[in-house]
């Protein structure tokens, strides 16, 4: 791709481990380290510290699976959450996700994936087990299933629901429809479908 | 954008700085952050010491711009090179995308940027006393002039240019065509008509 004799080894080096974030090929990655030198103390050293610190500190929450400097994580600790829902999603982007959105006071869990038959995901690779650890005992009323509406996210909701039977929580899952502000022309048949069978008096 | 309580102020420090990069926005700083996360050793601690070694040494090269651990750079340092001819270019990029072609072996002159009247960029802003300080004496013999092929990098190769007049070393320019691989019916009619312009026998 790039000749090592064009940049020093530690530039080379630099290059490579920043061309394997997502979303950075190896030209972005030159350009992106082209920038950070050209920023040393805005950047580059801030952002030397700021990985080092997050790699030090950060680790996922033992209970919902959350990254936090602190465990149990913040959500998890705190007595401001109603602690009778717990909102199950694939991924800690998932998470932060839904505290943007600010309508959910709950708990979470992070089942880190989804089940794939195809990528041999099965249901011990996920952190399900400790999910089921946490739903029994009476605290929790309610399981939102907050899983991806693809083919795999659904078929890890239908398991997951179908574990979560024999306790007396309720399961629910994300409603299915039109996206706000969305226009009906642009929405794929099964959206419109499910939006149309869920329609509600005005 | 995102609420800072979702994360630890490490992780949100983190999140910043990432999506300062070029190519990065806020989403895709998420997500490059949840996979360092998952990634500490591979990546993440050797990215943080890769940023901070880079940072501390390497610099501007005094004669040239290229970026070096070593001052005078492994270009301007080397006997293996053609010291009688520059060839002058915007960025350190484009040294490299040079380096990468295999195809020159002389010396190099990072200007670090085009002139530009909207921006208010002047001749003092770049490097380009520093070429003028390199062309005099009779050793060098040739100086391409490799600006990008935007209004601001033409502008700027006429500026040099005309500097250059007084001195015995001639000034060249790359020659404008069609790209190796390259189909006629996506080319501009700019480059079309140098083709045709520049047309060669056979």
């Amino acid at each position: 791709m790039y000749r090592k004799a064009s940049y020093g080894s530690e530039l080379d080096q630099l290059i490579q481990l920043l061309s394997k974030l997502p979303g950075l090929g190896p030209r972005s990655a030159r350009r992106a380290a082209l920038q950070l030198i050209k920023r040393k103390d805005s950047i580059m050293r801030p952002l030397s510290t700021a990985l080092a610190e997050v790699a030090e500190y950060v680790n996922p929450c033992s209970i919902c699976g959350n990254l936090d400097t602190s465990d149990p994580c913040h959500i998890c600790d705190s007595d401001r959450r109603d602690r009778t829902i717990i909102c199950v999603i694939e991924d800690v982007a998932d998470l932060w996700a839904l505290e943007r959105a600010g309508a959910y006071r709950g708990l979470y869990h992070v089942i880190g994936g989804t089940l794939s038959a195809l990528d041999g995901v099965g249901p011990d690779d996920l952190n399900i087990a400790t999910l089921l650890e946490r739903v029994p005992g009476g605290d929790i009323r309610e399981v939102i299933i907050a899983t991806n509406a693809t083919v795999d996210g659904q078929t890890t909701a239908h398991y997951i629901t179908d574990r979560l039977k024999e306790y007396d929580a309720i399961v629910t899952r994300l409603a299915h429809g039109v996206p706000v502000g969305g226009e009906l022309d642009y929405l794929d048949d099964g959206t419109l479908t499910a939006a149309l069978k869920s329609r509600r008096p005005f």
